[in-house]
């Protein structure tokens, strides 16, 4: 029975802040991404998201993101690798201790936004996240684009990692996302989201926006929990699934 | 052999903005107390006194404090005991990671500033405080004002506590700190200071500031790590203790 | 013909995070206060938000609050009144800068929050904060709670004040609000809320909760900008005024 | 006779942190740029700042930087040119509030670190400060690198510049500033600093390190307020032009 990992970004209301619908997502996922504090989150949001992650057996994460809550962790910041190491392991401990005081453990971590994005190319900020999520725990999985720099960084010091793909994004014929700038960067429907996401699992290849059957590695699916369509797709993803005989699950 | 622990708030630079001594004072001390970024401290700073308190063989511990760098952490925030539980939580869990990842351990957790003072007189502030710490770590001893609510609270949930003493504060007569606002808050000289720590150490006795002789339990002794004296006064308690046979280690 | 204020917190997003009505809510008031960046908004927020009284012809208000983005504002925090002072000056400066890039200028202050709660109350503080607003401008409104101690220290140096009334807030027999813990705080109906607003225009008193008529002066009433019925007060209280010939105009 | 302004970035304490020697530099300079709170300062030293600078007769700036107290405003961030413009307008008129309240007025603005440096080879970036310094007043002086984007942004639209040069850094023969990263930097002796600082009044002209005399513009010289040299530096500079029949002066 083949398998495959959904995961969403959870947790990313703060204080008085809601963002999100972590509860009605909750349940067609298997790993939530949970933000820590430093783009989103904080300490008490963390706290119920672990539980709700509880209450419906799904993977918890560690979501670490720069320092900027006003630009919601998506604006590039050049920091030093080694400021970058050690604010991922501050915000990977701070979500362990909150899991732990729960009865549950950190399963992953996936860097969030301008960091995830900026470690896919930079190999030496790659290099510097994977050491950081291996000294916060050896047996966590660290999630990267698959393809990605992270994911090589991780692999080159026995880091477990899950190559993610994306079921609402297109794809170019180099296997890149179409940069969001472009009109065609979304999959617009949730049938055309939840072909894409079958034939991912299927052949562990995509079509690329202009035709081309391009090769990847899919062993997580983000789903996006903003936005009008996040549950709809999220729903129709996993529905799918179930009648095509994978289980869905984390890694 | 009579012990006692010296114990130093550690770690309170932030980012380019330097305070303290912390290389000169670790070799008089036995416990550090480890800014955790939100009052004071930041990931890369906590790595270094991390380091630098495995260096001299001192005892790693946490110090949490209010979300508040401004104010330094000094100033009195009314949340919630919910909250404080989290924020609690977070800071240690944080410090735990980057402590490990550094092949040591988080030894205690001492609150820091407005939150200790707080937390000595608010028993469900401290109660919070207390469950915090034992959900980050059942061994982790909490460090509280001799005779406080943070110490009654650790005492009715098993935690392992430590009463603190000041050698450069002076005492009213019922066991309270004279307030900082008064002319004779602070003992001046290193003499006066050590005296008033050896009585602590052989007597469990504090003479006040009118004269009386008064009990208190005293596990561990804070030294102060700003102020034009810090290093004067731990050099001369650290000697005087040696002098004395009595031992400097962490409970 | 009579007329009164209405006053509504405005331009409460932060970046991401969205919160509030703001658009539909402006066509029914007078007067906005706009968040400075401390407790919520952020410089382009605060740009909109200006861009939006504009169109409304509403007048402008600086809502400063505590630095306190995850309690949202609403925290006690015992800042000295000199900090207090200089952020009331900062915050009103910042929103002063943006509204004169847009045409516009600052009309009124009306601190935010736990801010407001404690300068009520607080002499001291209440100075700090009125002597801010006067050096910011000679010629700005300070609002504050009708009775309160801040309305006494705008008077006391001769700064123009508004005492504010809340339409949808009950009142306890010696003036004051009813504290939020309990169950009867709030006027839970629109029709409730209209009518104490009426005799509030009209009578200048309240009925308290015990069914007393209180005197109070009601020179600007606030309409909750969150809360599920605030669009739908706003829009009764609003009709209610058209209809008894109520002039709504900002002081 | 010859003038020229020497300008220094002051003002760079937080909270309970200090930096910089700004009681004694500040007789020796013409201008002072304050920071503003977003990389470092806020209200309350702001405002003691703005008073230090009226006592010594020195032409108040604002130095606005990015959101990063834990970088010190010295890491980029891509933030969209609109989010700067709003920033650098709220940053601005919070010090011209503070200046007011003391009878200034803010003279000038100067970008602070990452933000400077940005924007004098940015465009966009340029244009969007210019445009914001000239809404928060027409009459300000924008500081900029000679040379860069940002002198010619503010010069595009009639608003008033000043040409900065460094007497403690060393040029390219392309007139740019050797890297910091590069051994050659600095100008390491007071005599050479003060001796490149004459040239550069009497010349507009500089010797680069590799020996060719470069033209530039010098209508405003930086002198680091931090490190070893800092007042050994301005004291010497200052001299000198005494000694030279220069006049020391803001724009």
């Amino acid at each position: 029975m083949p398998a495959i990992d959904l995961n969403c970004d959870m947790g990313e209301s703060f204080g008085a802040w809601k963002m999100g619908n972590d509860a009605a997502l909750m349940q067609y996922i298997s790993s939530a991404n949970i933000a820590c504090g430093f783009h989103a989150g904080d300490p008490a949001i963390m706290r119920e998201t672990v539980r709700l992650a509880l209450k419906y057996h799904v993977a918890i994460g560690a979501h670490p993101g720069f320092p900027d809550l006003q630009g919601f962790g998506r604006r590039d910041i050049k920091m030093s690798p080694e400021d970058v190491y050690a604010m991922v392991l501050y915000q990977t401990g701070a979500l362990q201790a909150i899991a732990r005081s729960e009865g549950a453990a950190v399963h992953h971590v996936k860097p969030h936004g301008a960091l995830y994005n900026m470690a896919a190319k930079d190999r030496t900020l790659a290099d510097a996240i994977a050491r950081a999520v291996q000294q916060a725990g050896p047996d966590l999985v660290l999630y990267g684009l698959s393809g990605s720099a992270l994911i090589e960084a991780a692999r080159s010091i026995g880091l477990r990692s899950a190559s993610e793909v994306f079921a609402d994004r297109t794809y170019q014929s180099d296997g890149s996302l179409t940069p969001r700038s472009r009109a065609d960067a979304m999959v617009e429907s949730a049938r055309g989201a939840t072909e894409q996401a079958l034939q991912m699992v299927h052949y562990q290849t995509v079509v690329s926006a202009d035709g081309k059957t391009v090769d990847l590695q899919a062993e997580t699916i983000c789903l996006h929990g903003d936005g009008a369509h996040a549950l709809e797709f999220a729903q129709a993803i996993h529905a799918a699934f179930k009648q095509n005989g994978i289980e869905v699950k984390a890694p």
